[in-house]
């Protein structure tokens, strides 16, 4: 049972890390503008490059960060590293062992870059090539799919982001992120019983935008490492440059679609798919627009600002994803085929 | 017949670029050097982003250059553009229509970046708002999918690349692109038959790492808009991070792994999927290892390097696409709910 309780104690840690992290995130903050920083470059690899999905929207919106990911082949098999000058380099990893994620702020670090790493881990060789290291402090995580280092790491980028724009209401905000996620994980009876419907799907896409960009790859990512289904994420407007042909009727749509800047945009899809091709669709949302075009409306608090969405929407589709896993009759502690510590190069 | 005729004037379309656009892509890597150019922002969505990805390899590994690639929405809806001090600026795209494709490029004209269109349209909204136009003269598209336009952004991204390196071997090996694009569409009647075998699939996932990391995700957007199949890409690596737990025996996997430096890295996920797994794979590769482990090989000429295998492998996997398609019954030129041009915000 480690997957389930690990959702369950998501707003506790994520409590727990604002107050034990806040201190530093100030003095990383304080570096950046020391440093004339002009983009972040981030290394990651498969739930952390979700997180990375966040931190390109956050940092572009709140702090006017271009950041662009890393390739990291480029520094292992092809051994041709960009030029890095006045970039933030960046590493996120629960583990930090994977050698290319390693090696991108070692090379970083060649360079003579400021670099940080956020990590679960703060012993491992990632770590050990940063000027600075977030601790996730998010406790041994046992369930091979990743859930509490996922929010731990959106939030550590949030708090980042705070300190960098040197906002009160930001750090205010913050605050009630606990209190939301608990409000979240109240859908967990609903959701137990609806996945029911469910249980014969074979394939599916998650739609997302802005912030939740990140949330619909997170979402897709746990359907797939837990209950095998094919779950491709898209940003709606990327669905709709092509991959939107593939829907036909009863085709089931999951979609992240809370109020905000996107929603507009977000909401026209919905509405494409629900009245004019006839999809499924699986809505997380606070809108009731939204909310009421779903076969299956899931609702997150009204009062969650947009930017900290990300960190509230993934709670109800992780169970989604857990209880859907159940319901397959799959063993959510142990997917076939992939271990908790991947090492790639 | 629009599509199967765009598709075979492939290799007369890319010999003519080379021609006719070499003096202005040697003017653009000059105006880059001059500007302190540090990395390249870039804007596209759909096929084009997927010639982005293959920029974001290439211009990393022969010039040292990172690329971001830009999120549209912080520039539309959250109107919260970056900074761009130090960026090229880029937008690909083949109409050269697409709002939010083309209000990156105004804001960083205001920002007062270098700015560049790669465009088979020069008198397009895009274009207007670029210091440079790559033309690529690809003659008009008619077929929904686009082709002979992504190729030809492919050859103008990798002119740019060797404009910069100043490399007389690099323009050496591009003038011998066409002569491996025609090599490669003598698999035309091979394909054309063996498609048959894949008539009822209805998901796969589709490989590529580094220059072909673009080729793998530009196969997947030919098979989700023409088949209506589910078909997700990914790098080796990521793949390794999660979604390998979706394969299970007789699952179809395709694969582009040409010889080059992931070639190792491809080749064992290959042996993992066929030997572990028993997983069917389709390969386009010119590497008798990786072609022996498929039950659908497919070749390309051997002699093509790796950086330039992403203009040559591409052509049999969209030969697969619209063989494919008119195997499932479905119409190749114009594919449900998409248009020619479509405009996101």
């Amino acid at each position: 049972m480690s997957l389930y309780s690990e959702i369950l104690e998501q707003p506790q840690r994520a409590a727990a890390l604002l107050v034990s992290q806040k201190k530093l995130t100030l003095e990383i903050a304080a570096a950046i503008q020391q440093h004339n920083i002009q983009y972040v470059f981030l290394a990651a690899r498969g739930t952390s490059d979700n997180a990375g999905r966040y931190a390109n929207y956050l940092l572009g919106a709140r702090n006017s960060l271009p950041l662009a990911l890393a390739t990291p082949s480029l520094f292992t098999y092809y051994k041709r590293p960009p030029k890095l000058k006045n970039a933030l380099v960046m590493g996120v990893s629960q583990s930090g062992q994977s050698p290319d994620i390693v090696s991108v702020l070692a090379e970083g670090q060649r360079q003579g870059c400021l670099t940080l790493a956020i990590t679960n881990e703060p012993e491992s060789p990632l770590a050990a090539q940063a000027d600075f290291v977030i601790d996730l402090q998010a406790g041994p995580e046992k369930a091979v799919a990743a859930t509490k280092t996922y929010t731990a790491e959106l939030l550590a980028i949030a708090m980042l982001s705070t300190a960098l724009s040197e906002s009160k209401k930001g750090w205010e905000e913050l605050e009630q992120v606990a209190g939301w996620m608990e409000h979240a994980l109240q859908q967990d009876a609903f959701i137990a019983e609806r996945v029911q419907r469910y249980r014969y799907i074979t394939q599916t896409v998650v739609l997302g935008r802005g912030y939740n960009y990140a949330t619909a790859f997170e979402w897709g990512l746990k359907l797939k490492e837990l209950t095998y289904i094919i779950a491709e994420p898209y940003s709606s407007a990327d669905f709709q440059h092509g991959p939107i042909a593939m829907v036909d009727h009863g085709f089931p749509v999951m979609a992240v679609a809370p109020q905000g800047k996107v929603f507009d945009s977000m909401l026209e899809t919905l509405q494409q798919l629900r009245h004019e091709i006839a999809a499924e669709l699986v809505v997380i949302s606070n809108d009731h627009k939204a909310l009421s075009l779903a076969q299956t409306p899931i609702p997150i608090p009204a009062e969650t600002p947009e930017w900290l969405t990300p960190l509230v929407s993934i709670l109800p589709a992780q169970l989604f994803a857990y209880y859907l896993t159940l319901a397959k009759g799959y063993d959510a502690e142990q997917p076939r085929s992939i271990r908790k510590v991947t090492e790639t190069h």
